[in-house]
C-alpha cells in the first residue's frame, strides 16, 4: 500500500483520483488546491499526483524535491520552459511526466510507433478522434501524442508531415503525410483511431474511452510504479514495461 | 431483358456497366464516346445510362428526347444550367439523375433522412468519409448528398450549418451544426459513416464499398426500372421504392 | 411539469430514474418496491414508471387501471400472460410496454426494418453486440429486438431465420438467414451493429450505450409523453413520432 | 530482380501472383500444376511460391531441396506432419511457412501479441471476423492466427482459454478466456477485429482486406525476401523486419 497525495483535488479529476486510490488498494493521503499546506500533504504522502496547473508547477517540484518525493505529473499545457524545470528536478527525484495518463492510449501510441515503423511509407497514416459537443480545439492532445508516435516510428518530423482539416481543393494526399481529423458531438468521452492504409487493405488501431475514470486509475498505477524507481525521468511507458 | 446502352463507355465506368449488364440479365447495347454515333446507339437500346461528361449532356437530352428513350445520369459536376435541361426533357422522357448511382448509399441517405426527422437537434451530426490517396478534394460529393439528407429531416438549410475541416481553437461545436471530417489513404473505394450522437448514446450509420461495381450495378438496376416509368424526373429512391 | 412515480425504486434503475426526472424538469412524485404502499404512490403521480419486476406486474396494473393512471413499463423478462395482461389493462388506461427504453435502440430498430423492407434478400442481414464480461446470455434482448425489427421488415418470422454462435463448419450462410454474434468484456455498457452486406457494399447501423442513464432519460420522456395519450397500447415508436 | 515460381498456378491465387509479380518488378519464371513438369520450372527459379495443396508438398519440398532453391509455402490445411517435412527440409533450404502472406495481417498479429503481453488479464481479448456469404468454417484461419498471437502475448495456450459461438445462457465470461465470433455475408474479403477491453476503456485492432490481391503482393514481398536468406525456417515476422 501506497500513500498517494492528490495536488489539485477539487479539479476535474479530483474525486476520479481519490476513488481511484481506493480501488488500487492504496492509501489516499490527502489533498491541496491552490491555497493549501502542500509541503504538509507532501510530506505525509510517499509519492504525489499532479492534475492542478502549469501555473503551480515550480513550487510543486521545488516542494517534492526537499521531500525527495516521487511526483507524477498529469497537468496539461506544459511549454518548454516546464518541461526544463521537471528535467532539473528529475536529477534528483523519480518524475513521471506524461499528455495522457490512461493504459490503452499509451499502449496504442506504442503500437502505432512500431506498426510505422516497419510497415513502409507506402502505408498512408489518418488519426481521427471524436470527443463531447464542448471540446474547443482541434486535434486533440492525444490525437497528437499518437500523431508523435507515427512520426517518431517512421523516424520523421511530425511538424513538416501533418495535413489537418481537409477541406476544399485539398490536391492528392501528399507522400508520407499524417493526417488529422476531428469528429465533435454528444459527450463522447475520447475515441482515437490511428489508420495504417496501403493497397487493398488497412489496419484500424482504435482507442474508445467510456469515461475519465480511466486516466486517475492510470495515474495511481504510475504513482504505485513510480514510488519504486530511483530518480530520474519517466513516461507511460515504463509503467507498462514497454 | 432490357437493351441498356451505354454513353461514355470508356471512362472509368465502362466496362464495369458492361459487367453489371450481363450480370442482371439485360442485354448491353452497345456503348458511344465523344465522336461516336450517338443516334444509332440510342435508337438501338431501350434506355440509356450516361457517364460522360456535363459537356455532353445537352446532346445526350436531345436525342434521347426525339427518339423517346429514357436516360438514367450518373455524371458529376452538374451545375444549374444542366439541371434545368434536365427538367425540360423530363417533360417528354423519364429521367433518372443521381449524385451517386449505389443502391446502399442512397439506401443510407434515406435512414439518415429519418433519424434526423425524428431525433431532436440535441443528437449532433457529424459525416466522417474516407476515400484513396489520389482524391483531390473534400469533402466527398457522397459526404455532401448524405449532409443534404441530415439537412433535409431537420429542415434546416445545409449551406448555413457547416463545420468542416476543424484545426486549431475552434471554439464549442455550434447547436445544429452538421460536421464534416476527411481521411484519405491506401485504395479505399469509399466509406462514409454519418454519426448522431446525444448525451450518452450514439448512432453511427455507415456505408462502405469494396469497388466501384456497386455504382455500376446500381445504375443498371436504375435502368431496369426505368424503363418502365412514364416521363418525369426521378431519383434513386425510386428504384428502392422509397 | 409531469408527476412521475416509480415502482421498482431500489432496483438498478432507480436512481438514474430519478436523475433523469430531475434533468428533465418533472416532478418526482416518489418510488415503492416490494411491501410499500403501491396505491399512495399511483394516487400521488400523473404517470408511473416501472421498472419492478414481472411478478408485479398484474398488480401495479390494477391499482393504475383503478386510479386511471398510465404506466411506462420498462420490466424485462415479461412472459405471453403479461402481455395478455396489459392488452387487457390498455382497454382503460395508456400503457407503453418495450424492452428497451433508450430513444436511439428504438430509432435503430426504425432504420433496421426500413433498410430490411427496402434492400432485397441478396443482403445478408447480421448482428453483432457487446456488452460487459458478466453478462450471462446471448445475444442479448436488444439484439434480439433488432432481429425482430429486421424480420418484420422482410416480412418474415426471426425464429425461422436465425444464425446464431457460429463455430466449427458451418457450411455456407443460408439465404435470408439474419446471424447474431456475442462479444464479451470489460464494462461496455452495450453496443449493437446491424450489418446489411450485398455484393462489394454494406451498410453498418450502429448503436453505442456510454451507460444506463439513456434508458432512464428514455423511460421519462416515454412517460412525459403517455401522460397525453388516450387509453390503448403504446411502444416507443410513438414516442419517436414513428 | 528475382526469378520468381509458382506452383499452383491455375488456383484462386494464380494470377493474382502474375500480377503482383510484374507489380513488384520481379520476373515471373512461369507456374506449375499437378501433372507439370515441376523440376524445370524450380531450376528456372530463384525462389518457388506454393499455393498448390498439402498433397504436393513433400514433391515441392523434395524438388527445392535438390536444387537448393527457396520457398515460400502459403497452402492451408497442413497437418503436424507437413511441417515435420518443413522442418527437415529447412535443414538445407530457406523456407518461410505462413498461414495468412497478407503483411498487414502479419503486423496486426505482432501488435496483439505485443499488447496482450503488456496489458493484464484484465483486459478481456476478443476477436471478431467478417468473410463472405460463401465461407464454410468458423472461425477464419486467420483469427484463430491472431487468437493464438493474443494467447502467445500473453504465455498461455490457446485452445485451453476459447469462447466460441456464444449462444443461449452461457454464464459470465471466463477470467483470461480468449473469445471468437463470426459474421458472414456479402462479398467481404475479410475483416478481422481483436479487441481489448478492460474497465471503461477499449483497444480495437482492426485489418480490412479489400481482395486477395494483398495475399498475392505479401507472398511476393516475402519471395524477393526470402531469396537473400540462409537455410532455414522462416515467417512473415522476418519480412516485417520483427
Amino acid at each position: 500500500m501506497t500513500k498517494i497525495g492528490i495536488i489539485g483535488s477539487k479539479g476535474r479529476m479530483g474525486q476520479a483520483l481519490v476513488d481511484a486510490i481506493a480501488e488500487a488498494g492504496h492509501h489516499h493521503a490527502g489533498g491541496v488546491d491552490q491555497g493549501d499546506d502542500l509541503a504538509a500533504l507532501v510530506s505525509a504522502s510517499d509519492v504525489l499526483v499532479d492534475f492542478s496547473s502549469p501555473a503551480a508547477l515550480a513550487d510543486n517540484l521545488v516542494c517534492c524535491a526537499q521531500n525527495e518525493k516521487p511526483i507524477v505529473i498529469g497537468t496539461t499545457g506544459l511549454e518548454e520552459l516546464h518541461h526544463k524545470l521537471i528535467d532539473e528536478a528529475a536529477k534528483t527525484i523519480p518524475i513521471l511526466q506524461t499528455g495522457n495518463t490512461s493504459l490503452g492510449v499509451n499502449m496504442l501510441a506504442a503500437l502505432v510507433q512500431q506498426a510505422a515503423s516497419k510497415l513502409g511509407d507506402d502505408w498512408d497514416i489518418e488519426i481521427v478522434e471524436m470527443h463531447h459537443r464542448h471540446k474547443v480545439d482541434a486535434p486533440s492532445g492525444t490525437a497528437k501524442l499518437l500523431g508523435e508516435a507515427a512520426a517518431a516510428g517512421r523516424g520523421v518530423d511530425l511538424s513538416a508531415n501533418i495535413e489537418s482539416g481537409r477541406d476544399g481543393i485539398t490536391g492528392a494526399r501528399a507522400k508520407g503525410a499524417i493526417g488529422f481529423a476531428a469528429l465533435r458531438g454528444g459527450s463522447v468521452a475520447g475515441d482515437h483511431t490511428v489508420i495504417l492504409a496501403s493497397d487493398e487493405e488497412r489496419l484500424e488501431l482504435t482507442h474508445r474511452a467510456e469515461n475519465r475514470m480511466i486516466f486517475a486509475r492510470g495515474a495511481v498505477k504510475a504513482a504505485g510504479w513510480l514510488a519504486g524507481q530511483s530518480a530520474g525521468r519517466y513516461g507511460m511507458d515504463g509503467v507498462l514495461g514497454l
